[in-house]
């Protein structure tokens, strides 16, 4: 009698749960389309509807009875998977449950006007029409922070970090960043001096967005995506959205060059993966979503930093690359190789090579935790992004806040405590591949090859499989044999660049 | 205080409505999204998502504290618009409030099954495994038929047919149809007699998709859509979805000939106006939702039949057709008017010329009528098909159940008493347009000119902007001067036909 009711408290949760994945299923579908499809006009409608479904996940999470079934679920005898689960819950629901109602509508309304109204500002570079959007936002995410740090025991921005990357600190961080920065600029100094003497063929275009589709297409096949449960469309800014079941990719084309949009299809194609092969049996539970976004950000970057630019890879792709465009001088091997791996400090992020990439986040790092430490108004944002790119990559941002502090859309909707998730899977990404070369020494001829089979099978057994079943540091324990060891980062840069 | 308490009642009314609206658009977007975006394998998450969510907006209808609510705002001294949205809401709450969860979200599952297992079903023509998944929606149809009548004290069929068409009822549809039986097989004669004499030149494709469409939008523009507030898109079964912040219309192409899907943008672009014209001001209140599906019908005919077929139309969207397709002889404005107007018996529905459309209802009306009424199985109706077929039109389906039976989507997901609506509304329509001839008298050169703006004008002064705010009769009395009168519908007949 007993042990049956106390089934019922775990199985009850497991039903809540259900149900919120429901609702993700209908609000991540209703992003992508937001971003994808919707008609500028449909905006303010969009973001209600948003808004209130975001109220409505957030009631279901602050039930008040959902203390007791916590409460009686824990005494329950739970298998390892469900036990697993369990803690995800209970950690979903903690999450959830600080939240006044009102800071949730509140949060989501200004995030959905702040980023609706950047698309049209970045282009104009309209710093102060921007700046005005994103104040509300910084203010309310800096309640938030202050919330979730009263109920933590941690520091403001570290509450924040926790919704990404769960365990980790920005003690950790400093400390992790600290020592890429004294390494950082030197070797980006010596790679430049480098490839200084290397010359580099720029492919010549047009390239039209229906053959850059297509190769897209044909690249996301090869890296195992899954066309029947999921799409590859055009934003603004790419993104993997939409649900396990089916998920949404985007990319955005130039013309006048193909190689970015490639790679950043490649880069999705990593989160995609990683999606379509976590547990269906386990599908609408926290256990089987995703482990964080860092280990999120490691399938991405594995996909793109450790395969997609890998000079097998490259030449795994070329006749693929001569099938959607017209040969050229610069479509040969040698050249495309170098210029997957071309070093060049510059604005933007999402285009940066992996060398660089790193001063990108740290730099983001440093503005976002002082932003909601309160030692940093939206203001003075400007200034202190100038002075940091000066600092890490010497380039001079001044006035141009659309290629600056205006380029990404994280912080437009309140996602304070991201960007550190992409530098840590470039960790991340970098000690997986060590590990696989341990199991499977020939790793780069077989990518040539295009044999990549068994890669996805070591991921998919260490870390896809896995969903939340560890924490991230069992989990990268488990897979490569140690803890996260930035130093394979460092070797993989020091391999392929020196 | 007295009078500030039953304001609250009023006000809580409608905010109890706007958080519906809200998940309204929720699910019309996941709707959309299924019928044009989606890949296969994500079908049965989003069945899932949206039975959940048809729950949820059940449960939100179902709140214990709502008949108290309704009962105190009926006190409430409101004004027109407001007591009319009372009304409204209180239609939506009785129609919702009689069935049980359990039915709710069964009906939405096993029409989702339905529905999409039909999409390959109707090409393989398989009757027998589409009956199969046809039988549980019939099942759960009549359940929810049997509970509405006994609510509403009204025939099964009946209190069905009220969903779509509030204050309709069979005895009523005998008589109009009735009466279209008696004269309509004779003019169906008397044009195919006529008609056979004439020459009619096919246009010879291709006509590539890429120029349908943008002859599709071309024409969209032409007539009011608003593109800042919606989207054309290519689906099965073509429909206007979406909400009315934005309107996602969609069509299918046949590249071997243009003319369907371009009346069929025309057609939904009736349908998608006049979502895109009910008050804003109103806009997440049932009052200002459109007023009946008969009447939203007589939209889309309006803009088809009215306006679309028009001879005067033609002529002056030739040159966009020049513009988008070579020329031909078979695109001489004579030939173009004698092909939109050519009258031919056929099997499928949605491709059928105005003079044998209604026969195609009314065969509908009598099936499902009589299913509804539990006269008839789902294993009787190829034969029944065949037989009124055969009897109305002359026409064989026999063993071809794709274009016979299994051509529409509405039995689906358990749409029965909808199909009524589309004959009504070519009635309604040929009444508005006669209305209009009377204080336009030069409409028809008005179309030639493309001076259409005073037509829309009175659309929408006299059907758009009032939402549901009268009742069906109410509204086409105060726009025509009288009730619904077939006549006009048969004149509109004999004038363009014979």
């Amino acid at each position: 009698m007993r042990s049956e009711e106390f089934m019922t408290a775990y199985k009850e949760l497991t039903k809540r749960f259900h149900r919120m994945h429901q609702l993700s299923h209908l609000s991540s579908m209703a992003h992508w389309d937001q971003a994808t499809m919707m008609p500028e006009g449909g905006n303010d409608a969009r973001a209600e509807a948003l808004a209130e479904l975001s109220v409505i996940m957030h009631q279901s999470m602050t039930q008040p009875d959902l203390a007791d079934l916590f409460a009686r679920a824990k005494e329950e005898s739970l298998d390892e998977w469900e036990a697993a689960n369990l803690r995800e819950m209970h950690t979903h629901w903690q999450n959830e449950n600080v939240l006044p109602e009102d800071l949730v509508r509140d949060k989501s309304l200004a995030g959905a006007k702040c980023e609706h109204a950047w698309r049209s500002q970045r282009p104009a570079n309209d710093w102060e029409g921007f700046a005005a959007n994103l104040k509300p936002v910084v203010e309310l995410s800096r309640k938030e922070a202050e919330i979730r740090s009263q109920a933590t025991g941690v520091s403001r921005y570290d509450a924040l970090l926790n919704l990404y990357e769960p365990g980790m600190t920005s003690a950790k961080l400093d400390e992790i960043f600290g020592d890429v920065k004294t390494w950082l600029p030197e070797l980006i100094t010596k790679v430049q001096a480098k490839q200084k003497s290397e010359s580099c063929l720029i492919p010549e275009g047009p390239f039209s967005v229906a053959s850059q589709e297509a190769l897209g297409r044909d690249v996301m096949g090869l890296m195992g995506f899954n066309f029947n449960g999921g799409r590859l469309d055009v934003s603004a800014h790419p993104f993997c959205g939409g649900v396990p079941e089916d998920v949404r990719l985007t990319t955005r084309y130039d013309e006048s060059d193909f190689t970015q949009a490639l790679m950043g299809v490649v880069h999705e194609t990593g989160h995609a993966c990683y999606e379509q092969n976590l547990r269906r049996d386990w599908i609408s539970q926290p256990v089987s979503e995703a482990r964080s976004m860092g280990i999120h950000e490691s399938q991405s970057l594995f996909f793109e930093m450790q395969i997609g630019r890998h000079p097998a890879f490259l030449s795994l792709i070329l006749p693929l690359l001569k099938k959607h465009f017209a040969d050229q001088p610069a479509m040969a091997l040698d050249n495309l190789q170098t210029l997957y791996t071309r070093v060049n400090p510059a604005f933007i992020r999402v285009d940066a090579d992996e060398v660089t990439y790193p001063a990108h986040v740290i730099l983001r790092y440093e503005i976002e935790r002082a932003l909601m430490e309160g030692e940093m108004e939206v203001d003075d944002i400007p200034a202190a992004w100038n002075e940091k790119m000066q600092a890490y990559l010497g380039v001079d941002t001044r006035g141009n806040f659309q290629n600056g502090p205006m380029q990404d859309i994280h912080w437009t909707d309140g996602s304070f405590g991201y960007f550190p998730s992409y530098t840590l899977g470039a960790m991340y990404a970098a000690q997986q591949f060590a590990a696989i070369r341990k199991v499977l020494p020939d790793v780069d001829a077989m990518i040539g090859k295009g044999d990549l089979a068994p890669i996805f099978a070591w991921l998919r057994e260490n870390i896809w499989r896995n969903g939340s079943r560890y924490d991230t540091d069992t989990l990268i324990t488990k897979a490569t044999g140690e803890s996260l060891n930035p130093q394979f980062f460092r070797e993989h840069l020091e391999a392929r660049y020196l």
